[in-house]
């Protein structure tokens, strides 16, 4: 509670849901909110594994695309209006963004939350990196959005903000008294999050504001150190992501899936390979993202250095360069 | 690999696909082998969740009734026959069983195989509790039955074998190479099972046999003394249970459900009260196990001797007693 109360996200303990990691409170989210042909609205690129537990629930997620010309800004509101049908049943947002790092503006998160009122939707709302926002502007957060707030269904996890992936460890969070049911009946059939995990979860939400103001700040560094060092690359591109801890690139080469594999497979520099996530995977258009990689700056500045140092060399060597 | 060499199960590590529980494993079998409307055939009564697992696969559990008069035994393979429809596509057996304590015999095991192998089935087995066998003859697994390796699923747990239930550690193993492929998606959607629960349940393979035999003796103790002081109170009968911790009970009482919500809420006997789970739950045809209760002998004989001796008093006292 007390953790929410920071973020003035105004949650009772009843309101949260514990889960096994991020990953099945998005699952759970999807199985009690959604009939198999419901369909969701997510912009994209998008965490890729979204489409999984929609699949899993029978569910259709539909997309719109954002580009990196226009830095991952949230599309008009025209674009999602167009694609509202009888079985649209919500929105997903991944706020700040995996795998763009962008952050909603309080603007956009308006417009988000005029379009969910309009047409009685769930908001999922993917808020996993909320400690890592660069702008200074309070964080905002679904629930701070006035009149939506039985339609709001947060998605959480301790993976991100304490570094603790293996722990599976997540919520759901809603206010909305017939979702919170059906949700525990999933929750009844799987038993339990594991315990040991959620000891140490729990014992990490007493880690000191020092600590995590000196996360904070190393990711700073590290972004300032990434973002500068991709953009001097000729031919490489990537926006300022103003949240969590990614950024999309775009190369200067045919096909940056073919590109990974090479510089996994064929090429290494001062004896090192550098590895990134095709950015392909997170778009469900086809041919979106084609020359685009998702980077992520959990590396010190020591690994960034040698991996730019690597990626620099790759693309003056890599056959399907396109510069 | 060492372990299941010990049962004789012939099974590689590529077979084994660890989860997040035997929980997991019976969902992530049920997503993978089972389109919505597909139908699996059950003996009940059965473990309750293998419902809640199969509508969240949209499928249909088909229960055939076995009865306490008989001691639980399988049901006669006509009964699975006269059942068995287009859209059968797999029976599900608990081996040693939770709720009844049935191990199911050689003869059984083979009729089981012949229909599965006839009518080309999945053989869904769950094998949690194979180290509680109390018969002396060695454990009969599914993967034991010649000529279906690749039809069967078995359920695997830590929890039961070292009181591992809060690690949610489990694991889905299967021969049947499309099938690996298909649990696959689910898990690397899921991302990893609990890392500490990993941890903690590749320690407990190592776990000495000394350990395990006098685990073992204290279970055969408890069940003798639970069995014998059960079936010495007038009107109560329970069979005794060949493996797992658990005995199913009939009592002499008009609703076990009602009767163990009044134990609870309205009774008490030198201070103390008597928790069992009403058997209903695990039936699903109507009006079966209206009087069985399931019991589990996993408390000390201490305990199991205050509790009987509050059952003992509760059915002379509870108002709706039958004798």
């Amino acid at each position: 509670m007390d953790y929410y109360n920071r973020f003035n996200i105004n949650v009772d303990v009843d309101d949260i849901i514990v889960t096994t990691g991020g990953s099945e409170a998005v699952l759970f989210a999807f199985m009690a909110c959604l009939d198999p042909g419901d369909e969701i609205i997510v912009p994209e690129p998008a965490y890729a594994n979204y489409m999984a537990f929609a699949i899993s629930a029978g569910a259709k997620i539909v997309t719109i695309p954002s580009s990196i010309e226009e830095g991952f800004a949230l599309p008009p509101v025209e674009k999602f209006e167009a694609l509202i049908t009888p079985r649209t049943k919500g929105i997903l947002i991944c706020n700040p963004n995996n795998p763009t790092g962008y952050l909603y503006t309080q603007k956009e998160m308006n417009l988000i939350r005029d379009i969910v009122k309009k047409y009685d939707l769930f908001l999922f709302s993917d808020e996993v990196y909320r400690e890592y926002c660069y702008t200074g502007a309070p964080y905002i957060s679904a629930f701070h959005l006035p009149g939506i707030e039985e339609q709001v269904v947060l998605i959480d996890s301790v993976s991100k903000r304490y570094s603790e992936c293996g722990i599976r460890i997540g919520a759901l969070i809603t206010k909305h008294k017939e979702l919170k049911k059906n949700v525990m009946k999933f929750c009844q059939a799987r038993l339990s999050p594991p315990l040991l995990g959620q000891i140490v979860a729990e014992a990490s939400i007493d880690t000191s504001s020092e600590y995590m103001l000196m996360t904070y700040n190393e990711y700073v560094e590290r972004r300032k150190f990434l973002i500068d060092g991709i953009n001097r690359i000729p031919g490489c591109y990537t926006p300022i992501p103003m949240g969590a801890f990614y950024t999309v690139v775009s190369l200067p080469v045919d096909d940056a899936d073919k590109f990974c594999e090479w510089c996994l497979r064929e090429f290494e520099y001062q004896g090192a390979t550098v590895f990134m996530a095709p950015a392909s995977g997170f778009y469900t258009t086809p041919g979106m993202g084609k020359n685009e990689v998702r980077m992520a700056y959990v590396l010190n500045k020591d690994d960034l250095a040698q991996a730019l140092a690597v990626l620099t060399e790759a693309l003056k060597t890599y056959p399907g360069r396109t510069i």
